[in-house]
């Protein structure tokens, strides 16, 4: 359990008497507990010196058989807070002044903490588990590296037999059987044609691949508790009018970026560094999300890269760089990877170029 | 928008101000939109005269294809923080007194909310957007029949192939390729034999089908926006000991709680005859669970049908019967169907026959 004596020097050094988790990407990293979560309460709740879980019955066995962690259960006929209150009063809580609550937990279960500790003062994990969880160790990078692996076989799988006149759905499934041969659960297969490929998170669908189209692929999978996440472009024969040269730009955005990220440095100086170079090319309006976000047990979680990121990035921190131009009813383009800071700047973890793909 | 009038008398019966949903259940069968979800709050909310969505730039253009409510956008960034005040004023909800969380929203999102209306009295969507679904109109009806008929050849192609020595997982994929072949999305199917099925939510894995196990089987998929929920129990060989007394108790407690369910009657009613049964053979502290739990858009959906629950069940509700008995290191037994309140009692949705499925 040496996660959680770090978070509780941690919880010491911000100050925080009480950490609530709900089942998840906090939860999982730090016990390796991923309870089944549905509208009961399951709630893991840290202070300096205990630990344990609030518990619906019929969860606890199966919980029972990973932790020693104390369970105090409650069953569906008495509902969570008889147990919620003998947890609190074991643990010496009832007065906690400053709580952290699982930023991802659900508004009703957080409720039921809040309003049984009015006068704490409240806020989420991005400082606490945000903070440790952004620093990965050799374990973790070795997992991210191998899932990046699989995200570039993928890719120049799709690349290889994808061709004009397949929908975008089929080209996904490409993407998606290619990421299952390697064990790995597919997480997000966005396959954007054309005008699609100007919304970033276009519902992949039943468009078909026209000659000229410029295609976004941004791909993900998770394994080893881990995940990948990556974005290339392919044009479908001849690219359309004014293609290259905005694909030059958001590669010297991707570049400019890169150049300024070093230990120490605040996540917003990235941003800046990758919206100069595209505000400058006259494209800023079509800039319109932050730079990256950091990477790890989930797809998205800290640090995150934006124009407003006070965030210092650290040694280890992975993180994506993806900028992006969105021009509406022609294409759009982003270009992505994620890299791991070294001492002496971002370690890139996929092995593909950022060139686009031609597909004749 | 029949459903947003519908919702607007409701909110005025109840005194509510404010209603604010995140993507997910609750705004999906309110407005038939489905946004991408992640860390940035992207909320809709419902006064009596106004709605409309705070919006991260990046879904702007794929939700607008969908809708003509005003979106209050936001970058990354700028934060949330400016628009939602943008919409609070335009709305003149600034001093909202009554609100309505969605219950599944993330802590954060809620909090955001909830520190702009410190004063406001807050509650969760059971009363309003909770007690509209629970209803189901004709539609709907057709809808969840229909997956119960998907379910219930899943079910019936399972036990056709099932033998000794399958895993629980080989079983699991029978179930869940037949789903697909109906255009179904799996979304659980539990598989526990032996021992395992004394832990209701068990993670179906490797273990094998011995003789003399007794398998549950809990299976569900979605289709068509609405999802399927069936429990059965198969035997491979022989029962073991108990097994068909405990069969026969389980089965007569799914009669008595249908016996005495009819529109005006409390839920816990319905619990309370069917525990009376398993307490009455002496096996009450093995049914350590509610009896059901409301579906419709999602598995597990208002009315809860539990010892505590006051819910007053009424036409057209939709909900699950599924008392079990879970005897630790020998086998569990759960007998699940969901019906639809009529005015005589309830319509059974599936076709099959709670019997023990014997697989020789």
């Amino acid at each position: 359990m040496k996660r959680i004596e770090t978070l509780r020097e941690k919880m010491a050094e911000e100050g925080v008497d009480l950490i609530v988790l709900a089942p998840g990407a906090h939860l999982g990293w730090l016990t390796g507990i991923r309870p089944h979560a549905d509208e009961r309460p399951l709630l893991f709740c840290v202070t300096a010196k205990d630990a344990g879980f609030l518990m619906p019955s019929l969860e606890a066995e199966d919980v029972r058989r990973q932790t020693d962690f104390p369970l105090f259960e409650w069953s569906d006929a008495e509902g969570p807070e008889g147990a919620l209150e003998k947890m609190f009063e074991t643990f010496s809580i009832q007065s906690a002044r400053s709580i952290v609550i699982d930023e991802a937990m659900r508004a009703d279960h957080a409720g039921l903490i809040q309003d049984r500790l009015l006068n704490a003062k409240r806020q989420f994990g991005e400082s606490t588990l945000g903070a440790l969880r952004a620093r990965k160790d050799e374990d973790e990078y070795a997992k991210l590296k191998r899932n990046a692996q699989i995200a570039d076989r993928a890719m120049q799988k799709a690349w290889d037999i994808m061709r004009l006149g397949m929908t975008e759905l089929e080209v996904a499934a490409i993407v998606r059987d290619c990421f299952k041969e390697d064990d790995a659960v597919p997480l997000f297969t966005i396959i954007g044609a054309g005008g699609n490929g100007a919304m970033p998170h276009h519902h992949t669908g039943d468009t078909v691949l026209k000659e000229g189209d410029a295609v976004v692929m941004d791909i993900g999978a998770g394994r080893d508790g881990f995940s990948s996440d990556i974005t290339r472009m392919a044009v479908i024969g001849t690219p359309p009018d004014g293609y290259l040269e905005v694909h030059a730009i958001v590669e010297a955005a991707v570049q400019a970026a890169m150049a300024v990220a070093r230990p120490g440095v605040k996540a917003q100086v990235l941003d800046d560094a990758a919206r100069k170079v595209i505000t400058g090319a006259g494209y800023g309006e079509y800039f319109m999300h932050r730079l990256g976000h950091g990477m790890g047990v989930e797809v998205h979680e800290p640090p995150f890269i934006s124009a407003s990121s006070q965030s210092v990035l650290d040694e280890n921190m992975v993180f994506s760089i993806e900028p992006g131009i969105y021009l509406p009813g022609r294409f759009g383009l982003r270009l992505e990877d994620i890299v791991i800071m070294r001492t002496d700047g971002p370690e890139i973890l996929s092995s593909l170029p950022r060139d686009v793909q031609i597909i004749s």
